[in-house]
């Protein structure tokens, strides 16, 4: 329990703050931005502590169109004053000391970063705070110069969830029921649909489950991946996923295999943390079972059919092929179908980019980013309907070699260079 | 154990970072100030990891003039491109979009700032980083170009440090050792010489200690207060802390006193988190113990015995009577001199004030400042060889009365009014 | 950990024991019964430790026949010598010093006792003991004799299971995964048949669960008790369970609802331990939230339905009344019907008595050797299927009076007393 | 805490057992016999539990006389029938089912066993009941006939602190005070003075400590062992207790070296538990130093001195030797006299024994029935006053071969053959 919501109770009850209490809310519901409003005024002790709570509850309950009107205001009224920083800039160039620095850092910060700073005094108060940029990221399309807000936002986050400060902990089925049942929430790769489901992720003795974690949200994970150890980099998830699959002894096993990352809050889009985490956790698992020898992932590739309709008007050929996928009928492929799928794919990965020179693909940049080495693509990878509607049954292995990622990371960073294997090169033809 | 730390020993053995390693310390020791400049340049993802730890490693080695060429080194070739900031700002008045606001807020902080959050990736990375402005706070006066530093620190520490995410902890015989040890180097107010004295403090029933703590750093207190059960206010603090006194019933306690509140990191200076501690540890004793009724302290008067050398010369009288403490043999005052020394400290309470309109008490200050009330002055309440020479043996009571608080705190904060006892008033004659 | 289960790794690994192990196991598996006698040949060192995990290993794995088998050698072959304690008793009476009573003492325990707590030493030891037990009582009833192996195990477990080595535990959405899945399986009155009531049980503020656990078996309850809070004591198990009531305030409830209490093991049955479980949840409660003020259950008459059957003989009146609990249709009562029910259901538990003088149901035999008061009979208080047949429908409030259980209890076992309230004597006609 | 200390306020705070309260302690405090003989007439449940703190508690301020009564009390009065049991072991003798099992079960048993069982229902049950037998240990060097009564408290202990349900954790500066300050209170082979000295033993990171807990008393250990990393078996405990010796690395350590176990409990005297202990720990280290080879202890030989002067008069050359101990003035010894002195350690190790046939000194005994093989006599191993007066300095190496000792434990357990290398067979001449 964190320090102020021990003192709630005792706030709310009446004993503090007869004075303040009356003054602020006598007037029955104060809106929202009055009630902010107030807290910026007051002089940020007792107020503070009062109101953030109370704000973070009026949020919790806006309407629509409400919702929009309060991030307009904070994007608007809660903004730093240009023309004030122009002139502290010009002041501290003139004369350098802590006073004119501090006046400019305080000038060129938005007004609204000091309000969402009181806010986490609330209890639970990252936690909605972090709910709060969810929504925020909702409605950023339509609303595109609320990214203003959310800049902030995410300045604020990547300080407050610097990764000095996270912790990796196994999730496991002695892990607490009420985060369990977060991890079935907020699995966004292979749908866990049951908690008989979510046993066989992490109860058997050759599959394991780790997540990152903020000390002040230490039943909420931030970042997540479900591993399964094996004899070999497996081809298809269902080998991994089939639920009377046999159980092997995790001593012998001498591969372990990512098939599952996923990001559990929208509302910590851009800051990044889940790029340790792989390289972490195969770290633990290497000191735990000295005979791994392999790292690798099975993961899908969800531009790959997107991509591949689009070009499709330059081969029509794939016409057909395309057509049995959308409809979920392709269980198998004939041999051509295959390799000329598979050299497409392969082109998809090593010779299309984006503007920015990466690859189409945004899970492959995640790891290629991360050091790992494209190895394997693997056609019918997934025969779920699911798998086969969305990349055409491709899932792709990525190995991490922990000797080289951080020089293949260095050749990524430096020139969008993919790392791959002799066998994905030559599919390239 | 945090993400970075686990890695540290893999990263180190050399199998991850062969390249990165040899190109960054082939020359034998890199300085300080190349590997600052290393870590900033790589592109933020393993090289801090790796850097991190061998920079504070470094800082923790530098001999003294290393030490302030180093911070000057912060000071000047860290700070903002002020010219840079005025441009972005005018930009930004001229059009407004995240965009702007991202690039004007980059530019307007400080190079520094990046650097202190990836030293944060070393191991006990926000520990060090205290310890590195507890240095820096040593060298202020004589070097005072060097508050810009200091000012980006507090900066920093007062957003990672923010009252929400503190915890508060009790603080007892069953604690772990290695936190124990700190409470008896941090005490600062009533020295703990050694293990039994510290039992005294934390094991009888009547006796209890909290701490604020930051959950990156959960076995190194913030803060703490030591309180003592008793069935009135004390007057003397010898009553408190004498080793024979009889253990009550903490059940029939009435009144619960704050003997001592010490802050435990000079490198936390300027961020405040203390002025909730008194009022959260009586809310815990209030609900644990509902027989209590009075919350109140028995502090120090640290500045009363400087002022009073100083008025002396206007008061003749008093001469004679500063000599006797500042000899240390006054165990006893008489009548009369008591009468004018109780007087002339309710003067220096209630009239003198500081350039900001205050009082000129620091200890005063933050009581007042917390919504506490003066309650009593008490002549010899510290018959100690120190507090008689520090404060003539004055000790005084603040009380806390939840009730009010929050009131004392406003008209404190509005005007600087001391709320006082009616006792004391009188004294002021 | 316990210490043993940390050293088996080692020992099976062959550094430890080749000798041993080598001469054990020569031969192949050996049967049961030889690990049996080689382990109580051991001097009790390594052996037993070596042995006792490959004992309870086969047990687990005996056919339905060797079982039997198994059980009768231990029943025979594991006895004490009577004989010898009649000479060691007359050598006691003669002699009475250390050595005579503890020669007494050993031979006048059945060897099996020593096999039984050098089987303790295997990991999970306890724990796969109960079991062994709970197997063994599923073949009393077909072979009596085995009763002596049973009365040895539970004279040991009642030493083991001492009432102070065990410590009460709640049991919330925040106990481990593992744990709570028990509950679900170990719920003996009110089904839990999945994951969501389990949730509705434990989860809502209303709502608590609280068990009693042994240290060395720290993950298993032992028993378990569910506990509504409410502002009157229910008439039906529906308002209790139904998934769509409105959730209350715990801190304005009145009433604690003991709705389901359930032993764990069948292989502790005989061992008391939950008589306390009552009274110390309610201990807790009232201390929690102060504002409670009855505690009762909502019980089920299991012995009710199977009486009245026998009775109808004597009542030809209930005939079509039974029958219509039977099919399951009766959901409503007419009052004439309803009437002659209670007071029939009065008689049953006022009146009639089994051979000891106590009354037929179980359930209030229980609740009232606790000290309860019968409180109110509720028809229809159970309109779920199984509850109309099983019972009728009936279901029974008991209350707990702090003040009174004492006493309540002294006078049952003193008579065999039945407290009840006015309504329910007058019932009774 | 357990769940009768959960009870004992509300039970005490007289809402729950006024009639029984007033009946049993009406005339004022009754005697400890009177209290016994009511829990015992008591049915068992909440008598019990009111009666038995009072009975530890009136225990716990006996005097002399009383105490030695009260024993005798417990001796005599709460003894076991013989006649009874005779009478009993006959009717089994003849009809052998649970009943006649269980009738002699419970007659062969003293009744004073279950007034112990009652007994742990009190807070702290458990430890007072150690602490019970403690005091009856000081008396039966006087009272011999009370060994009867100690006789059934080991019984007792044996059952209830049955290896499996032990725990072993480590003892480091991290672990709470009061845990520690046990550590000081309790070390009976090298003294540790004061928290400076303890710090030494459990603070770096070449020196461990490890107990074994039972889980009723998890912050008091049962045996505790202190163990030193170090390149080589030390043949001084100077070098290993030395305030300014240089820490190692304990990566690069071969050795581990115990150099300090003890009891803690002179009330849990016969129930063995400390066999493990050695072994458990070393197990512990080797997986997390896999660099260590080589676990050794560096250990006084108690016995040495008394032995040697009751020798002396069949040697007069060594009458001068001892007296150079005798006054600690030894610290060197010259060749000659060392040779002889070494021989006849060796002697006192390896030839003479006591009347069982096994070695005299209590310390060999205990590790060479756990396997152990001794390595090396070490002449001044000692050199405190303390270690000179008490075995003229000697201390013992004896090496734990984790693939030998099981070996060697049979050997020792069949005909007491003393395992030693072949420098100290040697010396044997």
């Amino acid at each position: 329990m964190n320090i102020l919501q021990g003192l709630m109770p005792t706030i709310w009850s009446g004993n503090w703050a007869p004075a303040i209490r009356k003054r602020l809310f006598k007037d029955g519901e104060s809106s929202i931005e009055d009630l902010c409003q107030m807290m910026m005024e007051s002089d940020g002790e007792y107020s503070s502590l009062l109101i953030s709570d109370r704000i973070l509850t009026a949020f919790e309950n806006l309407d629509a169109e409400s919702l929009v009107h309060f991030f307009h205001v904070l994007n608007e009224e809660y903004d730093l004053d240009a023309q004030k920083v122009e002139v502290l800039a010009r002041e501290y160039a003139r004369e350098q000391n802590a006073g004119t620095l501090s006046a400019l850092t305080l000038a060129s910060e938005p007004r609204r970063l000091e309000l969402f700073r009181r806010l986490n005094l609330a209890p639970g108060g990252i936690r909605r705070l972090v709910k709060v940029r969810e929504e925020l990221q909702k409605l950023l399309e339509e609303h595109p110069s609320l990214k203003k807000v959310d800049a902030d936002f995410r300045h604020l986050f990547s300080s407050w969830f610097n990764r000095g400060f996270l912790t990796l902990h196994p999730i496991e089925w002695e892990t607490p029921a009420h985060i369990l049942e977060k991890i079935i929430a907020y699995e966004a790769v292979h749908e866990i649909r049951n908690w008989g489901e979510l046993r066989h992720r992490v109860e058997p003795i050759d599959r394991y489950c780790y997540g990152f974690f903020h000390p002040a949200m230490e039943d909420d994970p931030l970042v997540f991946v479900e591993v399964a150890l094996s004899g070999s980099i497996p081809e298809t998830i269902q080998e991994v996923l089939q639920a009377d699959r046999p159980v092997i002894d995790p001593g012998t096993a001498t591969c372990a295999v990512f098939y599952s990352i996923s990001n559990c809050h929208a509302g910590l889009v851009g800051v990044s943390f889940g790029n340790f985490l792989i390289k972490q956790v195969a770290t633990s698992l290497k000191r735990r079972f000295p005979n791994l020898k392999t790292f690798a992932t099975i993961s899908p590739a969800p531009g790959f059919r997107k991509w591949l309709v689009e070009e499709s008007a330059a081969f029509p050929a794939i016409h057909g092929l395309i057509d049995r996928f959308e409809n979920g009928s392709a269980q198998t492929v004939d041999e051509m179908a295959g390799r000329h799928l598979k050299q497409l794919a392969a082109r998809y990965f090593l010779v299309q980019k984006n503007d920015h020179g990466q690859p189409l693909d945004p899970v492959a940049r995640f790891h290629l980013k991360n050091g790992a080495k494209l190895e394997r693509l693997n056609l019918l990878g997934d025969r779920s309907e699911n798998g086969l509607r969305q990349s055409l049954g491709l899932m792709v292995n990525y190995v991490y070699d922990l000797q080289r990622v951080e020089q293949n990371h260095e050749k990524y960073m430096k020139d969008h260079k993919v790392v791959c294997s002799t066998q994905v090169r030559k599919l390239q033809g």
